[in-house]
């Protein structure tokens, strides 16, 4: 579990700086990435999952780097509860360390930014109409998809023995990622993985960034729920279709 | 056949949600990807068609997803008329779930968006400049072309026993939708599908959508029968040449 | 050599039928990808190789598509003189047929836009600076680089016995073409291959396209010299390197 | 050793040539690719990348093309100190040719554009906020990120026997580049190789160009020191976690 936990950590720890990273190139002032716009952000957050599931990878671990695909491997039995809290846990401040890690590479640029909605952007989602329902509805029903693509990856059809070699499957998560940030930004800014917005909006949160707003907690439960009663749909889906 | 039809369908929705979306994405009011541009718009539909295709090579399917496809596939053999009747309407039925998943994830930008015409065109092609004959004539050579090229992937010297492994067959699906969408989106929108425009134009026909206007219904035969003759044009060529 | 030649001819008329459609797509009046940018521009060409390299490679070819390539084939002897002469007449024929192709898909916007230039910018290059010895030293430094990646890409460390499987070699040679067009595109819109400019600026001199210019044929002899004497330039280099 | 110093001096000329030539193209007066933005210059230094790796190898290198990674190999004990130093001088060399060659293929565009900072940002990187502490720290977090990603996709679980094929890992580390100019060009257009930034300033001071201006030597060092410290950092991280 040592090693579990630390690939789990790291992973998610590169994997939302990148994606973190990407809005701050695009939206702060001064960046030169500003006004880069939408598929620059998409292409970033498909690289970023890239990145830290190799690193996960690496480490001897699965790469989950998503509380709402720990969550649905519990479902699965994966996971005992205590090691699935664990891992959660572990993504969550390794989503910590991701915003801390794109606070410090963007040093002279939060000064610079008048915006405290852009700074605040960078961490975590917003809805572009606040709605809380619907925008959880979005949440629950895009991350529902995403993991159902995610439960086919691993079908024996696609992956396994008869399938693509470790590095495309990476390869191909990125891809998901890729075409959720595509097809459904939209409405929520696609959170869809509770310590993608909970550990960056806690780094914001904690961090002495310069001329700060508020960390918006209002909205932080959708971001967080919204996702994991996804992953659980998705259990049960790809239960029913024999996928698992 | 319960499979066949089950993977046809669900693949199609995932298919068409995703590529639907990514139209909303660039084009609704207050969505974050608003203005988007085209580079997002392809790169969507090619993404969606990679998690379409996964979905249901998944539940062990071919992954026809386009019911031009399953017409030539049904004059190569591979179906009877009766199963390829029952395919192309569960492909058909997945269109308009995909469109009302999109319906659904974009909930409060329907009412946000003024423009009649943007909301049907998350759904259904249109267009460009509105000419039934030349329309119609870009969807057949364009999908003429691209069946060509899924023909030429299906070749024993390109894939197969000697070629790429499954997933890369269907990334290879994924790089000939992005060619057809950046090269010749311009005057029709790139159906080349009936499933992907009926399915969804049904779906926006029905669904109780804020200040929709009219389906237009006299545009709806282009991209079903061109795209259908390009299925058996590109047989009748594909024949000719030796690839099947 | 029949197979040879057709798979040259079909090949290269669906690799400039792709590669012009995207300029028609962002440079046509009324286009649906009007104003898309330099990305679409190069995505589509970068995908367009690969469409055209299937194609041929499906007829049992090897995929040159581009005279410049059978011209140092021909050097390294792979064919004789009348068989490469013969090559290189079928990749321009497909060139013209690609352009005809293009002409019909977008058949209403030719009169919709008035900039002839713009017109015949579709079929073929034209200088960002009219110079026409730094037009040629562009094309030859580029078609040079180009080719020595080829030449690596054939190399036994890389690819062959120990490297990619088939469609992996198409797919890298897809990238190749995307990077020169992101890095090389600025000054002359990196022709690179006589036929990918000579073929359809034949096509552009004899389709009846609605409100048509001159098509400059005193530049036509830039894009089919340099890349030329790149190829040249290439297996010498290559040569030398002990890469062939 | 010789064709080791001329796989890493060609492969990085290669390399940079490709990667200035696409900043030439986006931002030198009347270059077709002028405005085309941020998503072309990352996606152009990604396949920037791709080619130098592909031709290093090609010559029986392993394609460090970064005197940082370099400088962790010879940490690592792949290099005595002569070597090392050797390559890195063959790097930096390649540096000054790839510089050279985006001069000449860009030749006319050079007195058409008046711009001094433009011209020299074709060749090197600058801050975007100039604070010398913060932008080394900038370089020094991102390089030691994406030399982690490095060490991981050479991990047994990733790579190697059990992993990618040759041309995939070069792949891959392409997509890191991309990674890593989406998500972190905004404070100093990531260098990250002391190479990139060094070798094409060199060229910068010591070629012809029209109407240049000085080449900045006072943050000469940012992108040399920073990256060399990352190589460094990342190393020691890697044999913590076990990567090495």
């Amino acid at each position: 579990m040592p090693n579990l936990l630390l690939g789990e950590f790291l992973g998610s720890a590169i994997f939302f700086a990148f994606g973190c990273g990407v809005v701050a190139n695009v939206s702060l002032k001064e960046s030169k990435g500003n006004g880069g716009g939408p598929i620059v952000v998409y292409t970033g957050w498909a690289l970023a999952v890239m990145m830290g599931v190799t690193v996960s990878l690496a480490l001897g671990n699965t790469g989950d780097l998503n509380p709402a695909v720990t969550f649905y491997k519990l479902l699965m039995g994966a996971y005992t509860v205590p090691v699935a809290i664990s891992v959660m846990i572990a993504q969550t401040i390794g989503g910590v360390l991701g915003g801390a890690l794109v606070w410090l590479a963007y040093l002279p640029h939060w000064e610079a930014t008048e915006d405290k909605g852009a700074k605040l952007g960078v961490f975590c989602t917003s809805p572009a109409i606040r709605s809380y329902g619907a925008n959880a509805l979005c949440e629950f029903v895009v991350s529902t998809m995403l993991f159902l693509v995610f439960f086919s990856m691993g079908s024996k059809f696609v992956s396994g023995a008869n399938g693509f070699p470790p590095g495309f499957g990476t390869y191909m998560v990125g891809m998901a990622v890729w075409a959720v940030g595509c097809c459904f930004c939209g409405p929520t800014g696609y959170a869809l993985n509770p310590a993608r917005d909970l550990g960056p909006r806690i780094a914001h949160a904690i961090l002495p960034i310069a001329g700060k707003g508020g960390s918006d907690w209002a909205y932080a439960w959708v971001p967080v729920v919204a996702p994991m009663a996804g992953g659980g749909a998705a259990f049960v889906i790809a239960k029913a279709l024999g996928l698992i």
